[in-house]
């Protein structure tokens, strides 16, 4: 079955599965595209502010996005998107940490040159195994059930 | 030589190196994190509003990322970061597209309860042969070269 715009109310919630980030997938990860010591080097990490290895947050954004695609975005209409707000990264993730979390439909509008589609932004909170670890707002763009406006 | 917070004024522009994307990343990438048929199928990516493969828009900030540690988080007294503001997606990325961006100081402020830090905002552009392709507002906390507050 598939979600359509009309389909989502505000407060509307919804659960990821989780996933585990293993200290491999942290190191290639931050390789690539967060180098710094604390991601990338343990001993170096051992030294720093985080007293161990941690995720980039943009690896953990990722594994967000892809619960979130899981649970939710290969079940809905989506168009696309319109970008993210306020990325907040409020608790290390360190190795072996199992990810999952909660998105919760916070606005619904209706653009006036698109009457297809409606906007709807999803509050994104997702937390390991000891606390919420990251927020984000996704604007996403879906489609209407009945396109013949 | 590194640059400490005070080194730092609004108005500051950096220019970033750059990084050319290929098919087989893009869908690397997508596949572990940002599964959407027009990130991971080819064909499937023709037949979509893209009219080919694009990059996730993850992978897109990840690289740009990755740019800004090069280019300036490496010579920087990072502290961390308090997190991120207004991504925008406004172009794809495709194959082969060479990525670079600007990153312009927007903000400096002092947080009260830490003397020994200010709070920097990074206003991030990139973008790619054609185009601008991305926004963000990203928040930094750097050192200052005096510690003795």
């Amino acid at each position: 079955m598939v979600l359509y715009a009309e389909d989502f109310e505000i407060g509307d919630e919804f659960s990821l599965g989780s996933q585990t980030v293993s200290k491999e997938e942290i190191i290639e990860f931050a390789r690539k595209f967060d180098p710094q010591p604390f991601h990338v080097d343990e001993e170096a990490a051992q030294e720093s502010m985080f007293g161990g290895l941690v995720a980039s947050g943009w690896h953990i954004v990722s594994i967000t996005n892809r619960l979130m695609t899981d649970a939710l975005f290969d079940r809905i209409a989506l168009e696309g998107g319109h970008g993210t707000d306020e990325v907040r990264f409020l608790a290390p993730v360190r190795p072996d940490d199992t990810l999952t979390g909660t998105v919760e439909v916070v606005e619904i509008s209706d653009p006036e040159n698109r009457p297809e589609h409606r906007d709807v932004s999803f509050a994104v909170t997702a937390r390991n195994q000891d606390t919420d670890v990251l927020t984000m707002t996704n604007h996403a763009m879906i489609a209407r059930r009945n396109n013949d406006h």
